[in-house]
């Protein structure tokens, strides 16, 4: 760590990785299928992303394994030298495949492309992450829905513990390394659903089989806001202060500010960019949907004062107008709004806590910052 | 004129427009909507594009005359500092609004979006072009289908005369200058269908109205290649030497060459943005489709020796996955190199010229090139 905040749990550190340092707290943008939708790769290098999440179940039903091999794993294959982490495809098989099945061996599931029939098995997903050579693998778990009942959640804890085991033991099989050779972390998950007793037990159950960096699971599943922070705050207090804390699939900005006040390093979220796409794009004074016939003629930039390149170079006119007449430059200036966004909220916080200013921060920017307000 | 091919029609000259020299021959990205698709305006200056094309018809109706002007016009609303054309709408109005109906005043038309009803008359494309503060603007013509008539086609033609004076006279009224206050060029555009007199008599009124330079209008409308070239030759000798000319809409590799080999010094065409949207890349031994399944483990560039970012930092079986997974990605790379090998065929042809040794790249070029074969 190299500062914790005095009044919240917030902390700033920084994670050592083959492919480069990342300082948190941080935001990964989301490259499900080996691309951050719409961006390229130097786009992502200029917006200063020192991290992008990869999915393992679309990477592993296209290209596939076989071509990922062959081309040299995933940073490889889209000419990625920074860091990438993998989620395990836990997620994915429950929300996408169709009649996915669990068994204590794993998960079968359909494909939600061609209805091929597949086995997720610890083992398996372990060797998937080895041969895309993510910097930062996950465990394969079992991600409880909401709601959940008590009985549903003990066991898909118990059994994402059990598959946790046997993940380490394949990851030690591959000398904790990916195929290209670069050492690989891997993180342990958390499940426990609503349950704050289930938490602390499986967080500490986690915990003692000493992971690299832990995730709380199993959260932004459609559960009430109150409900998603009672889970973050109890297992995030029942981890190592010395190890990276991940909260999967979250959230908007007011989440990821929420996070980091309860001790959370690192975040994903499709919202920035598929927000963008849809047209919604943040500033410093919330959400504003450039769609929005009030923006027609505003000759100037979606955010005065950002420092991106669609702010620099269009006016919100222009970006609405691509936006209306569907031109993939619309599509693109709004993702690299977005993401550059909440790459620099995640600075700003570092440099705040860091500073020791992290309340003041906070204060400041939730003042301006209305989430439902539309300019 | 800077040099001529002593065997062809060949010319190598420099058009000085008020946003910059545009060296010729010189093929313009279409860039319909005030994008050229899937570009950024930092790639097109990348790319090193001289001149874009702005379609007039898609402009006025969107986002519209009041927002264009307000915003300054074309350069200021999309933030492209380099020459641009635009078009008459001619073309559009046929081929693209529902109902139209040419009378001596000009063509009453329905949008293609939404279905109003609006007039172009020469004297409104002038005052539109006037808006958008083109570089260099279009007359307003007739531009006739194939197969026509020799009736259709003289009256179409005469009907264009007529409109390139008023043209001209609407060009004066506004003192041959954008609302933006720099100076705009006008072409004249030369009809006749495939029926050589008539080519020739309108070539020779055309250019007694003294435009900055002539375009050949009509062709590319699904006649037969050899009646295309024919025209262009017809209309090409009649042309006067120190003025451009320009081929609308045309075309493939193979096009821009035969147009050049006949005098022919500007072209547009959506073939290279449109190809790669499709999947359909250009390479110096001829096109290929990106899909094919045997691109699927080519892990080398589209083209080998290209200098584009494509090819510089992408495989073609990554290009070839983003095109399978639908990615934006994939069609921003495809479009990228196809609009490079567009723009360095036609800077290859410049220096060929120059050098005096034009016959001998077309051959070795036309050797290589095999326009139907994939790869």
């Amino acid at each position: 760590m190299v500062a914790t905040d005095a009044e919240t749990k917030a902390r700033a550190g920084v994670l050592h990785t083959p492919h480069g340092i990342v300082e948190t707290p941080v935001f990964m943008p989301v490259g499900t299928q080996g691309t951050v939708k719409t961006l390229s790769q130097r786009e992502l290098r200029e917006l200063d992303a020192r991290i992008i999440l990869g999915n393992t179940y679309h990477l592993y039903l296209r290209p596939g394994m076989a071509l990922m091999t062959e081309a040299g794993g995933l940073h490889e294959f889209m000419n990625w030298d920074r860091a990438i982490l993998t989620d395990s495809g836990g997620f994915q098989v429950h929300s996408l495949a169709a009649l996915n099945k669990i068994t204590e061996d794993g998960v079968v599931f359909q494909s939600h492309i061609d209805g091929s029939k597949h086995l997720f098995t610890p083992e398996k997903v372990i060797e998937i992450e080895h041969l895309l050579g993510a910097d930062i693998a996950m465990v394969f778990d079992e991600c409880t829905p909401y709601p959940c009942s008590r009985e549903d959640a003990k066991a898909a804890g118990e059994r994402t513990l059990r598959w946790a085991r046997q993940c380490l033991d394949a990851y030690d099989k591959y000398g904790r390394k990916s195929l290209a050779g670069h050492a690989q972390a891997l993180f342990g998950i958390v499940q426990g659903s609503t349950y704050p007793d289930l938490r602390v037990r499986f967080a500490e159950e986690t915990v003692a089989l000493n992971f690299s960096g832990y995730a709380v699971g199993g959260t932004c599943v459609g559960e009430p806001k109150e409900k998603t922070w009672e889970a973050v705050s109890t297992v995030a207090s029942h981890l190592p202060a010395d190890r990276p804390r991940y909260m999967m699939g979250s959230g908007t900005p007011e989440d990821l500010i929420r996070g980091v006040m309860r001790g959370i390093d690192m975040f994903d979220c499709v919202m920035p960019t598929r927000n963008a796409r849809n047209g919604t794009v943040f500033t410093q004074r919330g959400k504003v949907s450039i769609r929005a016939a009030r923006h027609a003629r505003e000759f100037e930039p979606i955010d005065a004062g950002c420092a991106c390149y669609a702010c620099r170079n269009y006016t919100r006119a222009y970006i609405r107008h691509l936006h209306h007449t569907r031109e993939i430059l619309g599509l693109r200036l709004a993702t690299i709004h977005n993401v550059h966004f909440y790459l620099q909220l995640m600075r700003q916080m570092r440099q705040a806590i860091i500073a020791g200013d992290f309340a003041h921060w906070q204060t400041t920017f939730t003042n301006f910052y209305k989430g439902t307000t539309d300019e």
